[in-house]
């Protein structure tokens, strides 16, 4: 079994350890939350203050151009592309993963609707298991269609095939769960998605900057994700979507704001969508917020996702072999996949007094988060995770539960 | 007439005049553009500093809870509310207008279906001179309803009333005009909505912090408006929707996301939407620009929407009156009412080469801007401008006019 030095020895020799430098990271803190609000790079302070006194406080109305503000949304969209195996001019930061959702389930929902042999299909199908965000929007395009239109519930991976039917219009899928840290089978699912008749729709939110992800080559047919977890891209930092080539002509969605005109300028009175992935566009972007998007991309360009992705799953290994040795007698279940390929870049355990363990972590300086019901998870994010954070934390963790160092009733008020 | 140091005197014993400190302005710019893009309030740079380093860097996820930034979309709608006649409770900065115009069109034609005295009714009313994105947003929504709903655009002002009739289900309208400055009476066009048996929507995207706005005595039933023009929020900063409390119980609309939802931290797979405002919101929100909309809203705290309108007034007035001395004979037509209930806080003329002309004022230091069909735009806000500011642009937009030093054949390149 691996000791502390065995740890340190692990970083030594790890290539990517000098990449933790981009980040400032608070003393004293072991931080395994980066799947859910990513750590901040050093350079997001010299960006910010750069926006806020040239660009706005100088350049002000000229920014729009002078600034490239208003091309932003999609040069970010290019730079972020490789990261998912997408082209440029296929993706754009904009607006929330909430509303890229509506945009892309909307937009396919339409294309099955205007296609002769599959417009009597009325059923959207996700899992009962998506991130709520996902279902909640997924309903709320469903009742307001009316016309029958439905969103079925999946309950357990296992079921997910034989629920894409003949009836299915569209297939909407988180491809890494935020609960569980399960990794679909992007291709094959997208696959069978296809055979039957179907478009389906990824969510990257626990993907992109977390494992290798190749769109294009696992035939999604959308794709919208987070730049604010593995991106670290800054706390609510816009979101992302993807419409290959493909579907671009055809892309057509309701929130057609006047960012996604074709000439948005021209001030006419009629909607005409851009050409291309402007068309996914809406409203005018929080440009401060969007410009730090870079300073986390920038990160990227000195590794690639899969030197990222064998870190990563070296870090989950380590933490799952660590906690089974060393916490084994302490009623914690694993949620995550041992199967590499099943699995995502956090792993989950659950507790029955998993909210106050979590707690107690914090206030001990391990920084996971909690899930109802009873998940703790753990992020192990390989851009500034050390081998060694994974032993002292699993360390911290051990204290924790032989201590019974929790208070069982405390009330859950965290937030992410 | 008035004279150079007649303004001068004029700024010397302007309550109003100590304000412009709380701004950082670029040397040798007159800025007549806060309507598009407002300036930087100082405050920005050290907040942002601290979102940054303190909540973002160190305090990582936990300063959702410890920062408040969960809360800042209704504490933020607060602070606003008193500049438009809101009440607590009632505002949530969040999104894009373009996405707020939605919700609201949205809940306002379902409560209206749900009428049985109104359910038949299918025409949205607005202007055809509306700014584009409230008509294309409309154009969205009612292309996705089908079932007969369409919008109704109205090519004169004069003929808005008769436009509302026994059809329309929702009003639509901007309170002042983005090209002209005219400002449409709210409380009777409200009153005649209502008459009718429709309700209306205000967007204030020109009126937030440029004119006295009572959404509560005028009658309005809902509205949406911008942060980064007269409120100073910063580039593309998030836009806010009002919801007053007699709506909220029967606020409905399919952007129906997580941050919407009456318990968005226990993950239940069917959205209930949060009693009171906070079923106007949808995905997560973008902090860093969020935060910064509070460094505008503070510099309201030392004055009122009375005395910023006496002051905007006395500006549009003096602008008006020294164009015409000085200009009179050079091609100009005033497009901005005299009538000051009729006018918001920006004054437009036209000019035959007016894309020309505004881009010359521009590199001569006189920001304003251009919006088609030939009409050059002048922001006065009050915050910040001075008396001899108005001089100063009038004597420069003079030479540039007699000079003819414009490139007649420049090709249009601003944004806003």
């Amino acid at each position: 079994m691996h000791t502390r030095n065995d740890c340190v020895a692990l970083d030594a020799r790890d290539a990517l350890a000098p990449l933790r430098a981009h980040f400032d990271l608070p003393e004293g803190v072991i931080y395994l939350d980066g799947n859910s609000l990513g750590a901040r790079p050093k350079s997001a302070l010299t960006r910010a203050e750069d926006v806020i006194v040239r660009e706005w406080g100088t350049g002000l109305i000229r920014s729009w151009n002078s600034a490239g503000w208003f091309e932003l949304p999609k040069r970010l969209g290019d730079r972020l592309a490789p990261l998912i195996g997408a082209h440029d001019g296929e993706v754009v930061v904009t607006d929330t993963t909430s509303i890229n959702i509506f945009k892309a389930l909307a937009a396919a929902v339409r294309i099955q609707a205007q296609n002769p042999s599959r417009s009597e299909r009325r059923v959207l199908v996700t899992e009962r298991s998506n991130f709520p965000t996902d279902v909640y929007m997924a309903q709320g395009l469903a009742g307001w269609l009316g016309r029958g239109y439905a969103l079925r519930l999946v309950d357990s991976t296992a079921d997910l095939r034989a629920a894409i039917d003949a009836d299915t219009a569209v297939v909407m899928l988180t491809h890494v769960n935020y609960r569980t840290g399960y990794q679909h089978d992007m291709a094959a699912l997208s696959a069978h998605a296809h055979a039957q008749g179907a478009l389906i729709m990824w969510d990257l939110a626990h993907s992109a900057g977390a494992v290798p992800v190749d769109l294009h080559a696992h035939g999604a047919d959308f794709a919208v994700g987070c730049t604010y977890k593995y991106l670290n891209g800054g706390p609510g930092a816009p979101a992302f979507i993807w419409v290959p080539k493909r579907h671009q002509a055809e892309f057509e969605q309701p929130l057609s704001g006047w960012w996604g005109h074709s000439e948005p300028f021209a001030m006419l009175p009629t909607f005409v969508p851009a050409q291309g992935i402007g068309r996914a566009l809406c409203g005018t972007q929080p440009m401060l917020s969007l410009a730090l998007v870079e300073c986390g991309l920038d990160v990227f360009a000195h590794t690639s996702m899969e030197a990222l992705r064998i870190k990563s799953l070296a870090l989950s290994d380590l933490f799952i072999d660590l906690v089974e040795a060393h916490c084994g007698d302490q009623q914690l279940g694993l949620v995550t996949p041992r199967a590499h390929a099943r699995r995502g870049s956090h792993v989950s355990f659950t507790h029955p007094h998993g909210y106050a363990v979590m707690k107690a972590l914090i206030d001990r300086g391990v920084i996971g988060d909690y899930r109802e019901p009873a998940i703790m998870r753990f992020g192990l994010t390989p851009l500034y995770t050390r081998f060694v954070d994974v032993w002292d934390a699993v360390d911290i963790l051990k204290q924790t539960l032989c201590e019974q160092a929790y208070e069982i009733a405390a009330v859950r008020d965290a937030v992410t």
